[in-house]
């Protein structure tokens, strides 16, 4: 996964879990896109200062995923649903039953994988 | 929900961000249903700081829950599995497509809801 977007997905899962002035920050650089200067200038802070923040944001966000495994759980949920559409597409083109128990099958996965 | 049965799913969840000795005591009281005061003989402390230990952990836990809202995520994909799979039973009793066109509905559902 792509550095920019991996950080979004654990943004997306326990930003929450950052400050103000951290969800600020790591909002302008990880969503927005501007640049460290730009955010340093917009926040009277130096550019390294920005770095830093950034990196340190960086490692909390990562250190709940290594405890928790939300997004890894979140990301397989996401690609057994996807598998579940897409069998329904091939089912109504084939009527072929076998699908449907597949289908069956992965809900069972899914079940599974959300009940601990 | 019981209260045990919400104290064990948001230890499934959070547990990890918790202390071992938090988490000893609270497994104890949550999984294991041990009574405080053997809590307490166990580990050598007293009856009301085994109690105290487990009100801060379901407010730590809940704090979580609060934020980052997961265990309701989780609860509604695990809805929604289900219904895929009482779906594909009602389908292979029937036949009805409108089932598998409903099928389809409800996996672009669980894929929205694990997008964000």
């Amino acid at each position: 996964m792509e550095k920019i977007a991996r950080q979004g997905l654990l943004y997306d899962f326990y930003g929450a879990l950052l400050t103000e002035h951290q969800k600020n920050i790591y909002e302008d650089v990880v969503l927005y896109d501007l640049s460290l200067s730009e955010i340093a200038q917009e926040q009277g802070i130096s550019r390294q200062g920005v770095h830093d923040l950034v990196k340190r944001c960086d490692k909390i966000l990562e250190g709940y995923e290594e405890k928790l495994h939300l997004v890894e759980k979140f990301e397989k949920t996401k690609r057994l649903a996807r598998e579940i559409r897409n069998l329904t597409a091939e089912f109504a083109r084939t009527k072929d039953m076998n699908l449907v128990h597949r289908i069956e099958e992965i809900s069972g996965e899914i079940i599974e994988l959300e009940a601990h």
